[in-house]
C-alpha cells in the first residue's frame, strides 16, 4: 500500500459537491470510479481536505489515499488524468508517510470568492462569479474586513447542516482584491477553518456593509450575538473558489 | 414597425449554434420566443449577422428585426435582458432606418480564436478554447500569418455544407496574440467574409505550421490547389468567438 496526496482543480458547475453521494454526480464519486479502474475493482476511499458544496470550485483542493501498488508520484498524476473528465485536473502528486491523512492533517485553508459588479453578469462568468449589481463603499468593505481578522465565534455565519460543536475560527488575513474593479471584487480569507457556508455567508453580509444595509461595524456585534438569523443571506455558491490547502 | 439592431453576447456552449432549428436550443429560437412574449404571440423573425456552429461563442454578434411597436431602444434593450437566460446579454440598442437588415448590410468582421497550450486543458477554460498540447514555433505562425493577409479562394478552407458560389475572401488583418503565453495563444482574423469552418480549419492548419507537420508557406499551396482535403483539421468550436460585426 501506498499513500498519495493529489492537489486537485476542479469547474464545480456540473457537480453535486465534492462529497460522494449515491445516484449524484460528485468529485469524490468520479475520483473513487477512475481508482477503482486502476486498481481493476478493488474499492479506494478518497479524502478530502474537506467537502466543497455543489456548484463550489477548487483552484487547490487536496486529497488522500491509500492505494494498492507502489506507482511513481507522477505516474499516479498522468494516470489519474487520464481518466478524468475535463473539468477536473490533478496538478501535483506525492507519495506520504503512510499515517498522512489530507484532512486530519489540514492546517489552514485559503478560499477566494469573486464577485461581478454592474447591472448584468458577463455572460462567460455566470458559473464563476457571485454578482451584486449596487453600488458599493470599498472603505466601508475594508474596514469590516479588520473586524474580520482574528479569533472569533462564528456561529452567526454557519448554515443550518453543520455538525462541528465548536464555534470558534481563527481568520489570518482578510483581503480585498481590486485588480478587476469595477468589472469584479475578489475576497480572500486565509483561516485555520471554515464552518458550513461560512464564506458565502461572510461574503453576502460584507456586499450588505459595503452598500449600507449594515453598520460598518455589523460584524462585531454578529460575532457576539451568535444567531445565524441575524446574517440572514448566503452568497451563491458559483463564485467560491478552494484556493489553497497547508499542511504541517 | 420599427427596426431595431442590437449587439449580443452569449457563452454558446449550451446551445446549438445561432440558427433556429426545430426542437433544438438556439440562439435565434431564444430570442425570438422572448420577442413573442413582448409582443403577446406575434411572430417576430431575427436576422443575424451570419450563423455561428454549435458551441461557438459570440462577444460582439449583431442581430436585427422588425418589431410591432415603438419602444426606445434602451427599453429594447432591457426588457430582452429580462427575459433572457444568464449565458445571452445585449449590449447595444439602436433603432435603424427601416430597410436596415443585419445580414445583407455586414461590411467585415473579426472573429478570434484561443488556443489553450500545455499538456493539459485548464479545466475552467475547456469550454472557452482549443486545446493544443505541442511545441510551437511562433515565427513559422508568424510567416504563414502573413500569407493569410489579402484576398485569396478559401476553397480549401470550407467545411461542407457551404452554400455559397463564390469562395473569394479578403482578410484584411491576421493577428496572434501572446498576451498569456506560453499558457494560451489567441488568434484574430479580421475579413470581409467568412466561409462555413473556415476559421475553424485555418486555425487548424496554421498550428500544422506552427509544430512542423506543414511546411511554413502551405497556405500559398492550399489557396491554390482549392481542395479541402489538403486541410484536413478543424479546429474544435469552443475556442472560436464572433468579436465583432462592421457595418456601413
Amino acid at each position: 500500500m501506498t499513500v498519495y496526496k493529489l492537489t486537485v482543480q476542479y469547474d464545480g458547475t456540473r457537480y453535486h459537491g465534492f462529497q460522494k453521494q449515491p445516484h449524484l454526480l460528485t468529485i469524490q464519486g468520479v475520483i473513487e470510479q477512475a481508482l477503482a479502474k486502476m486498481t481493476k475493482g478493488q474499492a479506494v476511499e478518497v479524502i478530502g481536505s474537506g467537502r466543497t458544496d455543489a456548484g463550489v470550485h477548487a483552484l487547490g483542493q487536496v486529497i488522500s489515499f491509500n492505494y494498492p501498488g507502489n506507482l511513481p508520484a507522477i505516474s499516479m498524476l498522468r494516470a489519474l488524468n487520464s481518466l478524468m473528465p475535463l473539468d477536473i485536473l490533478f496538478t501535483d502528486s506525492q507519495i506520504m508517510p503512510v499515517d498522512f491523512n489530507a484532512r486530519f492533517a489540514v492546517v489552514s485553508k485559503i478560499y477566494e470568492y469573486r464577485v461581478a459588479l454592474g447591472r448584468y453578469t458577463n455572460p462567460f462568468l455566470r458559473n464563476y462569479t457571485g454578482h451584486f449589481p449596487y453600488p458599493l463603499d470599498l472603505e466601508k468593505i475594508r474596514q469590516a474586513l479588520r473586524d474580520l481578522e482574528g479569533t472569533h465565534n462564528f456561529t452567526s455565519f454557519e448554515a443550518s447542516g453543520g455538525v462541528i460543536k465548536n464555534k470558534v475560527r481563527t481568520i489570518y488575513q482578510a483581503e480585498l482584491v481590486t485588480e478587476n474593479y469595477p468589472q469584479e471584487l475578489r475576497f480572500t480569507f486565509h483561516g485555520n477553518g471554515f464552518l458550513y457556508n461560512m464564506v458565502r455567508i461572510l461574503v453576502a453580509t460584507l456586499l450588505e456593509i459595503g452598500s449600507d444595509r449594515r453598520p460598518v461595524h455589523d460584524l462585531q456585534r454578529l460575532f457576539e450575538v451568535e444567531d445565524r438569523q441575524q446574517a440572514r443571506v448566503t452568497a451563491p455558491a458559483s463564485g467560491l473558489f478552494l484556493q489553497k490547502v497547508f499542511y504541517e
